[in-house]
């Protein structure tokens, strides 16, 4: 953080969900000072950011010109605009710029290099030109069914399987997410909406199994992702939709890596509405099949919102002060909360 | 690991169970050389290596002298000879001497500080100015009622309180750990063995509290730990002690960090003989107060002897490529195997 004593300066580029949960968490934070906010959407530029964010004024007002935003010469940028590399890309290339540490919760980002060498290389150059960090992070990928399964993994002397299941409940989202995950489709149209691009599941397991496999040393020859309906035999209702029975309550997503024709890791996310009313109660859960053998269950499962919210707050003093370049979550220290709100003495 | 494709040269200093295991772990590993091996007993000294731990010849003479074992220029040391700070200093100064890196599951080291600050700025003075890094790890301290909770808090926004519980079966061990927990003493004995410091419950309490707090920038004012003895109502019997009903088949140890005069740590760890006996299943468990909160569960518990022996091994690499000084799992990247026997293609 700089020299003791000063503040970390923060600039969040997005203002969606995530962002403003993040702007939130940092007001709190008393060695932070958010300097700048970018929001893509024109309705939100030029309102103060505690408007946007549904909180007291800030003084920071929301801009939707990436260039006067870093006027404010930041620290650090936590962007929360998008999923792939290639979308996330430009936005980064211009933080590094601008002499700016990012962290990212662009799915891909979490090991970019599955989906583009060659982006995540320009990065990782221009990072270590500058002496900067970038980081992509996030609750899954991220945390769940990678970091977590990686350090379980440090009390073995040996591996041979790992299987890791996360299951939430998709009820308290909004509609984009019930299309991307075919809630409320006819079995036939969740497969045309596969076919079509429309529905995509969960993004980030190519991300997580080659993020494990690095870490372990394994050398990951194929990665197959499966999608299948999960149709409900019950009536399942949130607040925004109704699934009758016989049509589609979510996606049953599971990915496989192999190594040398065997599968390794097995990683499965099935994410539907209403789990409950069929029994399904929620969780994350991994398996090691090793020696020893580990068998972990974190019930109900660690909230992806929040979750990620709170990780991209929380790396900010691992980024401030990790090595320069793209770097994983496997490359920095274990993760922590970096400020507590309630009433413990603070160092 | 120095040059790409040198082997990690170590020493062993210690042979006991956990020594011995870490040489049986190491002997599979092509990117480690085993140098030499210090035990204490006499017994032990002039034989190989292979023949002390049960293996096949390995071409390494075991020594008690501990200037000859170091004219094989290791460039680490794994350290099992102790539990306390005051104990394995001089090995560890020793150590620095002669530019080695040193890894110690001396429960004290997890977080020395705890025990001696004096010491423990010697050895952090010296290993920076010797470039070299020393750890304190294993699996309790060290990892599951530490770094693995620390982790977790990662994904929180806030944290008020944190719950640790490890409950363990005592059965498969030696005299050496039934006296130290009581097992087999009347409730008075153990009142007795208590005070007389013959029964001493878990090493490292002190340690895994301090480093949370030390992570989290929570400062710890206060420790209280308890020990009570565990009394069973049925008879209980391992290979080489039988308990009565009325007497102590073990240990509830359980210790509290208070901040600002509020308990805002609780660990527990009740060790027994055969606790199944009464219904009790063995597991670790942590759940954390928080925003969000977690509630996670391992079960049965990460068995205490095989993660310290795998801990220590893996984090070698960690170790050789981490930071000069005095350092503790917090300030590593997270854990992980560092080399797979089982047949997946290796990078």
């Amino acid at each position: 953080m700089g020299k003791s004593g000063d503040r970390t300066r923060v600039l969040l580029c997005g203002l969606g969900a995530m962002g403003s949960g993040m702007a939130s968490m940092l007001l709190e934070n008393p060695d932070v000072e958010i300097v700048a906010a970018i929001a893509r959407r024109s309705s939100k530029a030029g309102k103060d950011l505690g408007e946007v964010i549904g909180k007291s004024p800030t003084g920071v007002k929301v801009t939707s010109d990436i260039d006067e935003a870093f006027r404010s010469k930041p620290d650090i940028v936590l962007q929360s605009t998008a999923s792939f590399v290639s979308e996330v890309f430009p936005e980064i290339e211009i933080a590094l710029e601008h002499d700016a540490n990012v962290i990212t919760i662009a799915e891909e980002m979490a090991y970019p290099w599955a989906a583009s060498e060659e982006l995540s290389d320009k990065i990782d150059r221009l990072a270590k030109e500058k002496g900067k960090t970038v980081l992509g992070t996030g609750i899954n990928p991220g945390f769940v069914l990678d970091t977590l399964i990686i350090s379980l993994t440090g009390i073995c002397r040996d591996v041979e399987h790992i299987r890791g299941k996360r299951v939430n409940d998709l009820s308290p989202f909004g509609s984009t997410v019930m299309k991307t995950q075919g809630v409320g489709t006819t079995p036939e149209q969740f497969q045309q909406g596969l076919e079509s691009g429309e529905i995509v599941g969960h993004i980030g397991f190519p991300q997580s199994l080659m993020l494990i496999g690095k870490a372990l040393g394994w050398e990951i020859d194929e990665v197959v992702e499966e999608r299948e309906p999960i149709i409900t035999s019950v009536e399942r209702r949130t607040p925004i939709i109704t699934v009758p029975p016989g049509y589609v309550a979510g996606c049953r997503h599971t990915a496989r890596a192999y190594s040398n024709g065997k599968e390794v890791i097995l990683l499965e996310h099935p994410q539907q509405i209403c789990p409950e009313l069929e029994g399904v109660s929620t969780g994350d859960y991994i398996t090691i099949k090793g020696d020893p053998p580990v068998n972990l269950a974190i019930e109900p499962e660690i909230p992806g919102g929040i979750g990620t919210i709170a990780i991209a707050v929380n790396m900010i003093p691992h980024v401030m002060n990790g090595p320069a370049g793209l770097v994983t979550m496997a490359d920095l220290p274990v993760p922590r909360l970096w400020h507590t709100i309630t009433a413990v003495s603070r160092k």
